[in-house]
């Protein structure tokens, strides 16, 4: 398939991360005037009212009600897959059969099988698979991965990090989707724990073996006013079991020897979307969180001393990666931007006919991650991460 | 004249600012759903293939290279001047007399007369003015509002602010037209002391008297490539005079008894965009800084001895204003959502035919704050802000 | 034996902590003017000069150069262990015998079994020991505990505790004691993961089972000048094995179902002492840093919506334990303090007959955990570590 | 007078400035030991009961209760005078006519002749005073101190010092000495501003002209249980007026062209001893905060573009000034430490017969300033600090 300088885009699904992706696709021209331009194509979802006022919120020229007959159509050159996580496989791979570029939502898919199943169908059909593991994008992000890459650090010993949210703390807070192992595989585990495995393995490489341990706090909670498909009739006062993880732990190898420890929950109060990460090597360490996302902390040990200490870089500089796209220096940029700064880099990949990151094969290794701490969870071992799948 | 639904925008200039409101413009919809559409109609500027470049970029229809052209045109129903201060009084009088509501960057003009003559301008055409003090409209500064307004801080007893930047400190750094008295009327006093002096305004109340000092610390700089007129052809090492101030500080008294201190600086090394205030009251105070803009530091003193400290609250929730249209709790949003509430709210109030501020009035009244503090800075004494004009 | 008012205390041992320990002692009276008075009656060491000037500069009254001696003098009241880990027991066991009551340093000592005997001894001679995990005793640590205690967080989630340090990170710094199994037992381990271990045991209570690893980044090092009793003669360049742990890392289920992720590393540059822990709960969370140990951190999740974020609490106010002891709000103490605090607790209890923790049966436990790390090390799987000696 | 390393104390007053003085004399030789050893030799107060308890409490060998009877022992080499402000220049004059040191807390005197006075009196008699402006004796402030010596934030632009507080905020607070003018001579103003003068002294230079504004907010309080001297038999409703200042401002010029800014205030609520200090030079910028008293921030323009931001130094390394004396990196120090630092440094240059600042030149300098704001605050205008006096 020869690709224009437009990307037509495909969208299957429409909630929050649906709105995401919407608003980075329309917001993208404008702060990258070189790069291809999504075109908002068509939008699929089984329910017309609410398909048809998603496509008009978001912008899309069309819908559908069958994601099939997207993925048909002639006139859309990318399938952006932001439905729940137990569909993911299925629209990918035919999505890919149908020569159809992919971007999937993480976690990749339910199991590390489908994962596989999905790197190797695009693969087979020539296409590129992109897994939206955004916060690589965020410019300070971009610029620690840079500093890393240049052996500023050096040698790495440690990464620490945390995905702590508290949005489900409530115990009458409902059996959403999210908590429905039917629907999402897993928890906090691949909500969120795969989000900072994805930034651990951006920024210092792959983790070979681990042990963790998986919680659920609140067994039982309200069916309430759940999505993804239970009968609509039901009991007010009907409870449901919640068979998927509140929160997540492991300790880790990396192929390089660096120590990891991680940590996902939903159940940290006062943190809303804690995500934070340390990687600390032999000249120096950084320091990120999601909250305050422009900033880096970096420590450099060959600062002098008596001045060493950590420097909190607003990370909003024409030096650091995709800053120059947006505002002057100390003018921040928010959540939103680390999917333009992704989709940018994706479109342009497409057009250059180049490899871009984070693809399936990410999503993959991933997978065999989270799967990893799922095996040890049970088993109470170390689980070698490269041989899952 | 009848307003429809869509909001047909002329802008005239097209730098940063341009910049930052045409991305507003275009974005709003996307959060603001029931919101007035701002349409991208013309763009005006003298040089025939920068504003066409502009108008590409920034996505307008068309462009004009007469301004007067912009405002003959009857498909338009704003004009937005983002020309250099020296511009706006003569474009906003017209633009209102055309029968144009008009969007003016701050400082509203060069002088308090030119600010009253284009407040009189707005009110005998019936039209409304707003001045663009974006940093009202962070969700933390709005919720800072709400707070004070409810009486949740008591009487106020201090302001604190300061706006802190460091982008001229190189000596070597060339005679911008933001340097220049006959372009911009002053440096960091009409730049950036007239924000905090918004904020303080919109957060405390009316300034009564003050006393005031201004400071060039570079007194002669290269001429360099400076834009607004100079004659092209000149001497590479010609330096010129800095005619405007470097540095502005305040002391304020407030009409309702607060004490206010005052700072701007363009020559505070490390901050890039330190625009910080704090409030005082007998109940409580509040810190915000917007280089971390979506936080809100608030000390309560009605809280429990033992537990008092200031709160860090991430105005990414519910309960704050603005917070809703954009991301889930704790996903940041950045500068440019400062300029997309600001203009909702405006264009909102365009149609419902309600006052929206800050408005020409909010601008002759910061106008005559800077203007006191030039006076006091040459007079070194007091100055009745409100005999002012 | 009846205790006077006057605590006569008998140091083993004058390095770091000997220097901490006589300072408290000295400075305890003049903040804690109701407390029973230490009294620095003798300091033993084997070195004869080094001893004496020990006793100069900390100004103990006399000095032994053989513990034994110290232990049967009859004008001493307390022993104080100040000596590498490794001759902690034989002291211990030998001052409870002749009837002193014993402070001594952590981690109590190389096995649980040691541990036991320890705790046997003191037991049996109707002595009290103290081991010093003197962070306990900061005013934020003491003020989170009330706060857990009163039931303010509910339920415990969480704990995740990390202590960071980098002094040993050149790998050119020598294999000194702290360094080498036979003197110290284990590295990060037991000289700082005990204390976080201590922490979380203090606020959340005890840990039951975990699974755990330790590092050793750098495997060799310079023989340089270690202490310890290695021959004198050696080759300038002579290396040796270290075979202790540079970090240790863990996962844990406390008794009463929180989850608990730990690290301890000299290995995290740019922290110098990062003492860190977490605990949430339903209803609550609070966070410290030591090296910011006058702050604490507190979420209440029954603020008002909106309103919610995390305290910065300086605890130097009245309702904060010991802090009346010292200057008036916001005149911050220091690490020294909590050694202080410590100390006068412990005299009083000895005074009144009461109960003073943390005990031997507290240095039993947090043994256990340290075995426990050790044992999942080797094998991999959880260690119960109830079962543990 | 020959100067033995014993340097014996005659202190008069015994309230929290006592309570500082005295533990700094006991704890200095633990941590200096090299340093001359301050004996407690005197004490001296009008009430004998008070007085009597003071010397048990903090240490003293002996007590009068007349200040000239102190002044008249030859068993004393240094007079330490901790009473209220209007007090000082009778005892130091005599203390000095008598031939001892005199350590004086600040505000040196109530007025800028007697400041003088003073000043004259300690050079007339060959003794040296001392000003007790501790807070310069932060390390982190001798650290900044020391970077501006040597030059490393090129020619200073800014000074930015607030001395924030809140104990007096209840309206109910009743009319203790500090509040009236007569025992103290001005409120925040020679309370805190002091200090912040102190310090932009110490770091930058002096400050040459200035104007200032002194606000009350409350201008009528209980009598409540004044000290100072009045009746004991009063009415329990009874008020009286507030006739110092709450707060004072002022924007400054020094003499190497600096401009500063600098407010004081006993009602910021929430900051219980907020003294933070900023400075810009043209190479970088520094922050300091009392209330984490050990971290300088630092900013240096040479840093490398991209890695340009704030560093967070923890000011206890071998590097920062008198860190040594106290504990290994990352082990904070207190308040407390600020004495003992000063009064080492005093005593040795006794000692040494070399020159110890702040002087008493530093106190009458300190005192122009405080006088040039209430004069300033009087006329409404600029005020020439030099002609003061």
């Amino acid at each position: 398939m020869e690709m224009t300088k437009e990307i037509r885009i495909g969208m299957v699904g429409y909630k929050f991360m649906g709105k995401a992706h919407s608003h980075a696709y329309r917001d993208l021209p404008f702060f990258f005037n070189e790069a291809p331009i999504p075109v908002l194509t068509a939008i699929a979802g089984r329910d017309e009212a609410g398909v048809a006022a998603a496509a008009r919120q978001f912008g899309f020229a069309s819908f559908e009600t069958d994601w099939r007959k997207l993925i048909e159509r002639d006139d859309i050159d990318v399938i952006d897959i932001v439905t729940p996580n137990n569909t993911h496989a299925e629209i990918a791979i035919a999505a890919a059969k149908a020569g159809k570029h992919v971007i999937c939502e993480k976690p990749l898919a339910m199991t590390v099988e489908q994962a596989l199943a999905m790197r190797d169908a695009v693969q087979a059909a020539g296409v590129r698979g992109l897994i939206c593991h955004n916060y690589r994008f965020a410019p300070a992000i971009q610029y620690a991965k840079q500093l890393i890459a240049e052996g500023r650090l050096g040698r790495i010993y440690h990464v620490r990090a945390q995905y702590l949210q508290d949005w489900i703390m409530d115990p009458q807070f409902p059996l959403v989707w999210r908590l429905r192992k039917d629907v999402t595989g897993s928890g906090a585990l691949g909500d969120i724990a795969a989000h900072i495995v994805d930034l651990a393995r951006f920024l210092v490489g792959e983790i070979t073996e681990l042990t963790g341990t998986l919680e659920t706090f609140i067994k039982t909670r309200p069916l309430g006013e759940m999505s993804g498909g239970l009968s609509a009739t039901r009991d007010a006062n009907a409870t449901g079991e919640v068979d998927v993880d509140d929160a997540a732990a492991f300790l880790a190898h990396f192929a390089n020897g660096a120590l990891g420890v991680f940590e996902a929950t939903r159940f940290a109060g006062g943190n809303r979307n804690g995500n934070r990460i340390e990687v600390s090597g032999e000249k120096g360490s950084i320091r990120w969180d999601l909250e305050n996302m422009n900033n880096l902390q970096v420590y450099l040990h060959e600062d002098e001393p008596g001045l060493q200490g950590f420097r909190t870089i607003n990370c909003t500089e024409e030096q650091h990666p995709f800053a120059s796209a947006y505002w002057p220096a100390g003018h921040i940029i928010g959540y939103e931007h680390t999917f333009i700064n992704l989709f940018a880099t994706y479109f342009q990949s497409l057009v250059d006919g180049t490899p871009c990151q984070p693809d399936f094969d990410d999503g993959v290794q991933n997978q065999r991650v989270l799967a990893a701490v799922e095996a040890s969870s049970q088993t109470g071992r170390w689980v070698d991460v490269t041989s899952i799948g």
